[in-house]
């Protein structure tokens, strides 16, 4: 029996009994949907022990049961074992989803209880229309784990800072109005957005509240006259009080938007997007609007594709970063193939290698994420993390896939090569030589405006599916301006999972071209360059794209058989790397590196 | 001035006034929506002139407006000079849609009439819409034409004909099974079919009553115990009642359909959908149906999904029609090749000798549509259509595009080829050589089950697309068997029209693959082969699927250059023509034939 955790759901159930909660449900996020959640927000791992990074625990007086996804099932039962908890394995033949759950096993009147600001709006309101045939309640004002959880990390709580208009390239002022203007197309008197990226990129402020993203904890609130910030007051320093004084944006405290929602005199339409609302908020909303005439009305953040298409100014900083950031990793590179088999090296000790070279480079803000370093078949597993404590030894044989990427003053990086370390199997060579052909195939496509990523995808995956693989994962995704590593509207993928996947290929957007090849027990293959979207020429059949590579960091000719490519893939690799030496070299002091990169770009035939 | 048409209009404005008529509004289309109407329903035509194959009348008593698509502007104008009628350019800026004007311009509690039956049921309900809100009624019971227009033609009215279960690999009753499944799924007790090759489909029947279409102006009633067709009775023989009669399937008169509608007893859910349903008859049953308490239910024809993926009897007739189809069509291009510059050749005339070669093969039943037959820039207007009396002199150079087909015991074809008669521009060479690369492309293409049209297209795009041209249509559409040479779901096209063109690509199915250049003034190009959805592998990763071809037709090694190939694009036209030698030989008896076809087919390097 795993005493701490069944302690830990005794204490939670006579917290239930209190409140009157029968059935109390605790999802895997924070208040903003974010992808990273803090320690603060990980109640459902307190509550049962698993770690994944999906997960749902659903706790009544005399049960539990956890749901989540095929990646985590064997961890999930190992974690969990001896806690009473019922694992639920989402998308398996009978098991029941959360909602259809409830419905069978909740009683008539009984109250299903939640944290509503961690809960979001669309999922809240499929409870309650599921729910409400059987006259069930739903309680959301309540968040059980702050009086049960006494040693609880705090709300992460970290300094903002203001970016120049020089280098955001457009005012907040220059944003705003651009909102304002779809704010008038939809008749709306307010707007609310809760999305911390999207936040950030609209005031040109940036903080260090999310793992990995420099986004702050923060609600926006914008009327036709005003704007108002919901941030942790101690997050503020001199200089952006200032700014926010000058851009006459008003400052409440974070804590105090469900309160400050539920007295704000509501008129005409609010707008609010439901895929980044929790479910308190909305309801918050929703209801005093109701219950004065007014109404809300669910729109796609206008500020996702505003955000989506960079301006040329971040495009020549991006551009610039881009660059940068690549030296780091072709450095690496040959540090790691000359290190393999010598010195003593696992997975773990590459990647902070790989980060300390990048932690050096000038205008470096954090890392996008944490780097993947994954050696041989660990590779092949999708979501791999080495840690200090588990992790492969690397010899000089076979393939270490690493993906990184940091945020610079300037931008943020994403890269992943696949490098050779010693002796490759044919099979290995093979799929490595079709990615790449993959990888520049997609971003060497001239394509008519008006596409989006699901009409391209096919042309990073046919390599691979002509030979009956497949990469179980999206081809791309967006990229933010110093902020998230993930960013929509817009990706590369061949199946949507939803309407606003749909988003068409702009000019200036950036997108990850990241084609590869995972096979378990045996390697993983990832190559992935981040492109940027640009026109190319225009005539009477319409406007036509392509893409500029932004990544410049050699693909492995030792992995490369010339016997997969036709002429075409390799003038493909030879200009591609010709790009890469020109750019790259003189960004690189030491001779014997200079040499390498020479040879490691060198024409092939 | 028009007298003819202004004579006619002044008489329709007598029977508009007389029958309290304020506007008249008349479509382009027969009672089902089909995609040829027969002369019958040639309204539009009748009062302003104009013969376009899309394009809408409507007139008041003091103005007559028809709108119409940018491929008939010119045309327009030119047929309707001296009638009066305004054309109205669709598409172009400040130009109002129908119901834009009406809105506009009529006045409240006026009455908008049009003939029901011919306007689609989605198109109606807009009007409907669109127009409550200034209090005008519609009057849809009213086909005025009918009493202005004296001599018009009688509605088609052909011989029914039954095709055996042999021929048909599944038994009307199966099929029927499947129909009534769906209905159960929808809980559904009645189902109204007014597709007409959906009603061919289902009871196996033919007919003759729409140019091209072997079908049988219809309507269908199935419930779960009955079935209802109706048919114009002069069109049954013996054998089709006694085969109605052992099917269990009740004939009703054509012309009763909405009499029998408004007196039928509706209960629970009766299934539509809206796209081929005419708005008179939905009135009629929604209307109905509400009053006694039932309720109608849109959803797609599930007929239109089960027809489209051919059972393996179908699919064995496909397979050997589309030989004898493509063995006479390769000895036509043996032939115009030979005759052109030496016999007195035109378009017009190559179509008819074309035509009477097909004409002459066992179970010719008709052209699959009017054979296309377009010289030199003549090509390059996609809608171009050679007449007796309009058409150009073919002489030996350049191409002659030839998009052709017919409908056979055992299978509906289609098929185009460019084909060289002389001298050739580098220009057109090279766009020859790159329709061909995208046609061979996506038909090798292998994917995964689940993509649809969407994901591949650009596959046979992307040659042409990174040279800066774009055939401003679909790649493929689906085909029937023995039934319309267009039929959905599924399609091969960048841009969905609509959400029922997402349609997964399914084994069985069978779609065109028609790459083409289209470059005004100068020269057209198509090449068009039909494919069959087959399954390729299955593993870990999925079921992949594939194309196999349907014709065997040889490309025109006269219009290749190599320097735009890559080796595998060459293998691929060399592994194509070693097919097309090896299925296609044995069906030619005469020997120069058989050496040319040789040649024809050689492997090019």
């Amino acid at each position: 029996m795993n005493k701490v955790i069944c302690d830990r759901l005794a204490a939670l159930r006579a917290k239930m009994a209190a409140n009157g909660i029968d059935y109390y449900l605790m999802p895997t996020s924070d208040y903003h949907n974010s992808e990273y959640a803090a320690d603060f927000f990980k109640v459902r791992e307190f509550f049962c022990g698993f770690t994944g990074s999906n997960g749902t625990l659903v706790v009544s007086k005399d049960w539990a049961g956890m749901w989540t996804d095929g990646r985590y099932f064997i961890q999930a039962e190992r974690e969990m074992e001896g806690t009473g908890v019922t694992l639920f394995k989402m998308g398996e033949e009978g098991v029941p989803t959360i909602s259809e759950y409830l419905e069978k096993n909740m009683e008539t009147g009984e109250v299903l209880g939640f944290d509503g600001k961690v809960v979001p709006a669309a999922e809240g309101l499929s409870y309650e229309k599921k729910l409400s045939k059987k006259k069930i309640k739903i309680r959301y004002d309540k968040d059980l784990a702050m009086e049960v959880w006494t040693d609880r990390p705090a709300l992460p709580c970290n300094p903002i800072y203001v970016l120049s208009d020089e280098l955001c390239g457009k005012s907040f002022e220059e944003k705003l109005s651009d909102v304002r203007k779809v704010m008038d197309e939809n008749n709306a008197s307010a707007y609310l957005l809760c999305k911390l990226d999207d936040i950030c990129w609209l005031t040109n402020l940036r903080g260090n509240d999310v793992e990995c993203n420099p986004v702050i904890l923060s609600y926006l609130f914008v009327t036709k006259k005003n704007v108002v910030l919901f941030v942790q007051i101690e997050e503020l320093n001199d200089e952006v009080r200032k700014y926010l004084e000058a851009k006459n944006i008003e400052i409440m405290p974070y804590n105090r938007i469900i309160s400050w929602l539920d007295e704000y005199e509501y008129e005409g339409i609010t707008l609010y997007d439901e895929r980044n609302v929790s479910y308190q908020v909305y309801r918050t909303v929703a209801d005093n609007a109701k219950n004065v005439g007014a109404t809300v009305k669910n729109i796609l953040d206008p500020t996702e594709m505003l955000k989506a298409c960079k301006n040329e100014v971040e495009l020549k900083n991006i551009r610039e970063v881009y660059i940068k950031d690549s030296a780091v990793l072709t450095k690496f590179i040959y540090w790691v193939k000359q290190a393999a088999g010598k010195e003593d090296l696992n997975e773990y000790t590459a990647a902070m290698h790989l980060d300390a070279m990048r932690a050096e480079l000038p205008g470096f803000i954090e890392l996008s994420f944490p780097t993947i370093s994954a050696y041989k078949d660990n590779a092949a597993m999708m979501h791999y993390e080495a840690t200090e404590e588990a992790n492969a030894k690397i010899k000089p044989e076979g393939f270490l896939l690493v993906d990184s990427g940091a945020t610079y003053m300037g931008g943020t990086t994403d890269v992943t090569r696949t490098i050779v370390l010693g002796p490759l199997t044919d099979e290995e060579k093979k799929h490595y030589t079709l990615t790449t052909v993959g990888m520049l195939q997609l971003a060497n496509a001239k394509f008519l405006e008006g596409c989006c990523g699901k009409n391209v995808d096919i042309l990073a995956r046919i390599p691979l599916w002509n030979i009956g693989i497949d990469y179980k994962c999206g081809t791309g995704h967006g990229i933010g301006y110093m902020l998230n590593v993930h960013e929509g509207p817009h990706s590369i993928r061949w199946r949507s999972r939803s309407v606003e996947d749909e988003a068409p290929l702009k000019e200036g957007m950036i997108v990850s071209d990241e084609p590869g090849v995972y096979i378990e027990g045996k390697h993983g293959i990832r190559i992935e360059n981040i492109i940027e979207v640009v026109k190319e020429f225009k005539n009477s059949d319409g406007q036509f794209l392509g893409f500029r590579h932004l990544t410049y960091v050699p693909l492995d000719l030792d992995a490369i058989d010339t016997k997969y490519l036709q002429p075409k893939d390799i003038e493909a690799i030879n200009e591609y790397h010709k790009a890469v030496y020109e750019k790259i070299e003189p960004l690189i002091e030491e001779s014997e590196i200079k040499a390498w990169l020479k040879e490691a770009t060198r024409p092939i035939q």
